[in-house]
């Protein structure tokens, strides 16, 4: 079904035409539209519809299906205000709305042969869309399909896949991932819950030990699931075979009380999310069929004998979790979808709000001519693009491995890393994001109405779920120092290596296909980068970007070199101690510079002239916000000097004014109409009380009746 | 009231009993004690019954007090998950519980002859505490005592306070203070509601002439008010005055019906703060008597004719809105309050919790040994210190100022720039924190039980309200950057002042007090600061911050030199737009001085040596992260080489390994016990949690039952 031709949400069905219908008639014909070019100057427009198509990428059909349903079913969308309990019951109809889905939108996914469409890709694109409407239907729904059916799904048998995926895909069994225990959360291998066989039964029996192996944080423990997959130490015949997944019924479906030896407790209320029923869940000699442990990477026969295809204990843990990497490639997209959401609706606002006269009788500014607001708002669309170019290359790579396509060790290792920091920099984005935005809109940032706070308070999360953020980035790193102190290692065999070594001229493998695909012309043009000294150069941007990585990831390779040979697990502990913020920074600087890769590439893809010579622009934006943001490094390394440190903070300036007529457009080539952000300020209403305070004014004066003011008699100006 | 001596709240009473024993009595006796000095040193220890006394400053009976009458009524608490309705009824009953403190909490900032206590200070430190128990009780409970009364108050004449106060004050006439409209905020003096006064009459009629001047975002104003003062252009005998404020009726009492010509809207759902009513009110040829123009600043005869004291306009305007930075000034010390028990609750957390072990059956390792989690959590405690030491001085000026003790216009522009700059900050600061805390804690973190979403969420709008922080800034540097250019240009006028100029050394005044009061001996002992390069010596931290100020305040002020002699609107404005970022920029720098400052002096007071070591060692943390994230300004202005921006992050990293230790204490001295802070996560039963799963493994092990761990028996340690 990908391939269903379906035109963009903006362009079909009636309820699109609105939406377009609304984007295209901007209320009050102001004299000056502020999103035109400067007047006077034939300059470059942005083609925003080619735009929107370039960024709903190779998924465009089920992104724009995507967003076709979540704009035409007002009522999978969140209410601000009403209780818990009610937002719940709200999310688990909502979600059997996208289970009727004459698509099949949540069941791209899922085997041809159970009635899923094999998609992997397009399923996590349909899933990103959904935060739109109410992030708790999209992570509700990201427990039932993408971590509790997809278990059964990657870590089942072809015969438990047919026996239980059809009850978690029809959402007839809702189920919980039962993996994070109150006392272990990013360390998984040492939860504490045992799954013990016992062959006189030919059962597994699940045990608590102890409190805090109690399961917790689980979406659909607390009221709705009826199973669980639960992660355990898989024990038999007195040996501990590590962390494996189990099936186990835990309520009775027609009565949703807990199962004999299931307990659990209710979360409450949270930060956000809170059409999620997340709760804790623990065991008493639960028993389950032998048949119920998730056999894909691990067998347990009748006779307690434990089989596995793959021989490392610590390998075969790894990869049972490597289908949690879909859960961050997911977070990547939703903060992506975040970010345009809050962008959109504050820049509308900010191109139209306005706030304190230059002089006496001149119309007041819009938001969007102060230098500050642009700096605040203008720099983040700039990485918006950024991130959502990366993500799209992200969907790729992961696709290539979970169709199978292209499934190595090697390109689900870079698919991890990749996912692990590009997840945890989206997330933190989007969350200062929404804020930023929320505070440009001011009091009426804050009204519920208006989006910001509502989207902030459930994304919240993101930056600790699937991966604590930190965490994430370590893992991103440490892929990056090994294969760097690998390379390091070989090379310091022979003197030349060394002086390599010295001259910081190793290069290493992951390293330098940052980028995840070649770069295009338009880097290779610039030459002999590190020579450029135009900033407004894309091979000076790269080689300042790329010189930054190298740096810090060869700064922390020699700095934990003595951990590596130490016996003294607190020597390798304090060694470790001391490289730790640089090394998750290194992790952080990666993907800054991936982003520039996939951006640069995505301007060649840009046909019309003036939308690539902006998109251009605003991709100078982002890599000078970049490096801005990190000049304290240039400067301290010598990559820098003064005075090009000091222009990079006015170019960007300049660059900020040059394409602040050009924001609005740069907002609608997202491609969220009103049916999608539907918040008052940004729906031309300012525009149309200035027109009518305008007009009072001038009707007022016409008729003689205005009062003088005092200060005007008093021939003083005051203000200050 | 203010003298009465009362014992600080963790060592009264019976339910502060309860508290100083939870603190002290830390459960579970582990091995070593985490925040005890590391073991085998006889190192300095927190005296934290001092330092908890050395914080609560001037008004500590009343911040005492205060603290104690939140611990002790469960009934004003927020309670999270209920609806709005029930939270704004809960919050009006809490209100009722203020008014009725034997201590008068809520009128101290009134006239003895009406019952209060005419104790400026006093009044707002009773106020910053109510945040802990429910922020809309203490944003409420603002509308209503520092407000709607204080406009009375302050506006008022005598007559007027004696006729309108006491129902304002017992809470008879629960009131909205209608000042901001929905086309303008920042900029007061642009609203566009009218009071032309009617002399056949003798009243003044009330309208709101277009749908953007109706007010807006009253708390109030949606359901409990029956009055608002409200802030319209004074229009009389054909001339307009100004914004003046006026007292008028907006609903019967009784039935709470809007009155005839008064209408609103309420504002519904918000990103927080939903326990009050915040809300919509426009105004249709709605007559008050002559009577009820707030009449201190500006007066209408019966005939029509207007007369005030003041008079310049601008100056009249801003007078009458100087009441406004009592607002500001609480908001400084609620944020304060927001950071402590936000910082108290993920120390506590990080200090017990444990993840991930350095090596295959060591203890795991707890969050605070973590390089990175040490660097999110510890600078934020420092910073908090030199917050709250540079709020107790900024309480002090506001009291000098409102008693009229050190009322002159000098002072109150001190005042003013003081709280704009420090209320910015402080918000910015605690909502990061909270949010910084919220992550360190991980899904625990997410959980509306463990506080931090729940505060962020209401105090996510103290950044914009009282006064956009981005504004306030502005307003702060304007002062600045003003002081600046005028000794320039008297230097100017001289060869010698010119050279001075160039060379930076002319020095003006609010610049080189930045401190509000003369710096101790600590710094002056330092001596030549500049030539000192020890990071740990105070003088040299000054000098950097001080140095950082100079150069961004002289930088400005000579960019913005043009706009001062050309008469060209837009021209000025330009040269204002290439200037606003830097101009911003540079009252965040003063306000960083001013805490550095704040901190110091604060040392001096400090009997107990280990005491004063431990926390002069917090004040260079503090010092140098400021510095550390400024290194590319210090870098790029040659303030600092490379090699010395590197030395700044490596000697914070060593000065947070070494008060690891006092992490605890530290966060203790804050003086919030688990009354205030409640908080599953910081109750120690993560810890209780530990010990049970130790004692369980440890049985385990003894009973000669553990499984071996399949990676034993293969010999191999694959984790990697």
């Amino acid at each position: 079904m990908t391939t269903t031709s379906e035109p963009p949400v903006t362009t079909s069905s009636a309820a699109a035409a609105t939406v377009s219908a609304a984007v295209s008639a901007r209320p009050g014909s102001a004299p000056s539209a502020p999103h035109a070019p400067a007047s006077g100057t034939a300059g470059p427009r942005v083609d925003v519809a080619e735009l929107e198509h370039l960024l709903l990428g190779r998924w465009k059909d089920v992104r724009s299906h995507a967003r076709r349903l979540v704009a035409e079913h007002d009522e999978i969308w969140k209410i601000d205000g009403i209780s818990m309990q009610e937002h719940r019951e709200r999310t688990l109809e909502a979600m059997k709305v996208m289970a009727r889905d004459e698509q099949g939108q949540v069941w791209r996914a899922f085997p041809e042969r159970l009635g899923g469409n094999d998609d992997a890709g397009g399923n996590l694109v349909g899933c990103e869309e959904l935060f739109v409407a109410d992030p708790s239907l999209q992570i509700k729904s990201g427990v039932q399909w993408g971590l509790f059916a997809a278990a059964i799904l990657h870590l089942g048998t072809e015969e438990q896949q047919d026996r239980l995926l059809p009850g978690a895909m029809d959402l007839s069994v809702p189920g919980a991932f039962a993996m994070t225990e109150t006392g272990h959360g990013s360390d998984v291998a040492s939860v504490g819950t045992t799954a013990t066989y016992d062959p006189a039964t030919e059962e597994f029996v699940i045990n608590t030990p102890f409190r805090g192996a109690w399961k917790q944080y689980l979406g659909n423990a607390a009221r709705h699931g009826v199973a669980a997959t639960v992660f355990a130490q898989l024990i038999t015949n007195g040996v501990n075979h590590g962390v494996h997944c189990f099936y186990v019924p835990i309520r009775n479906p027609e009565t949703l009380e807990f199962l004999p030896g299931v307990g659990g407790e209710d979360d409450g209320h949270k930060g956000g999310l809170n059409g999620i029923d997340n709760g804790k869940l623990h065991f008493t000699d639960v028993r389950i069929p032998r048949q119920d442990l998730l056999a894909r990477y691990g067998q347990v026969a009748a006779d307690g004998t434990y089989t596995s295809s793959i021989e490392s204990p610590g390998r075969r843990f790894f990869t049972m979790l490597g289908a949690l990497v879909q859960g961050r490639v997911t977070l990547d997209g939703s903060a992506s979808v975040a970010a345009k959401a809050g962008l959109a609706i504050a820049t509308k606002y900010a191109d139209e709000r306005r706030q304190f006269a230059a002089g006496e009788g001149q119309d007041e500014i819009t938001l969007l001519d102060y230098a500050m607001h642009r700096k605040r708002l203008l720099p983040r669309i700039a990485e918006t693009y950024a991130i959502s170019f990366a993500h799209e290359e992200l969907l790729e790579l992961f696709h290539g491995v979970f169709s199978g396509a292209t499934d190595t060790p090697e390109t689900r290792e870079d698919l991890e890393t990749t996912a692990a920091a590009l997840k945890a920099t989206s997330t933190w984005f989007a969350m200062d994001t929404l804020q930023t935005c929320r505070q440009a809109c001011g009091g009426a940032g804050f009204l519920s109405e208006n989006r910001f706070t509502s989207m902030r308070s459930d994304l919240d999360v993101y930056t600790t779920f699937e991966g604590d953020n930190h965490v994430l980035l370590q893992l991103a790193a440490k892929r990056l120092v090994g294969d760097h102190g690998r390379k390091l290692a070989r090379a310091a065999k022979s003197p030349a290596g060394m002086a390599g070594i010295v001259a910081g001229q190793v290069k290493d493998t992951l390293l330098h296909k940052a980028s995840l695909r070649k770069l295009g012309q338009n880097v290779a043009d610039a030459g002999g980068a590190r020579a450029a000294s135009n900033l407004l150069d894309g091979g000076t941007q790269r080689a300042l970007l790329e010189g930054r990585v190298d740096g810090l990831v060869h700064s922390v390779a020699m700095g934990m070199r003595p951990a590596v040979s130490t016996k003294d697990a607190a020597k390798a502990q304090e060694i470790f101690d001391e490289n730790q913020v640089e090394l998750i920074t290194s992790a952080t600087a990666w993907a800054e510079l991936v982003r520039w890769d996939a951006f640069t590439r995505a301007l060649d893809a840009i046909k019309d002239p003036g939308t690539r010579a902006i998109m251009t622009t605003v991709r100078d934006i982002y890599g000078l916000t970049v490096i801005e943001r990190n000049l304290d490094w240039y400067l301290a390394n010598g990559r820098l000097s003064a005075s090009r440190a000091r222009a990079v903070t006015t170019t960007i300036h300049h660059l900020l004014k040059k394409i602040r007529p050009h924001a609005v457009d740069l907002v609608d080539a997202f491609g969220y109409g009103e049916r999608h952000l539907r918040a008052p300020i940004a729906d031309g209403s300012e525009r149309v009380r200035q027109d009518e305070a305008r007009a009072y004014y001038r009707e007022l004066a016409a008729s003689g009746r205005a009062p003088k003011s005092e200060k005007s008699l008093r021939g003083t100006a005051t203000r200050s």
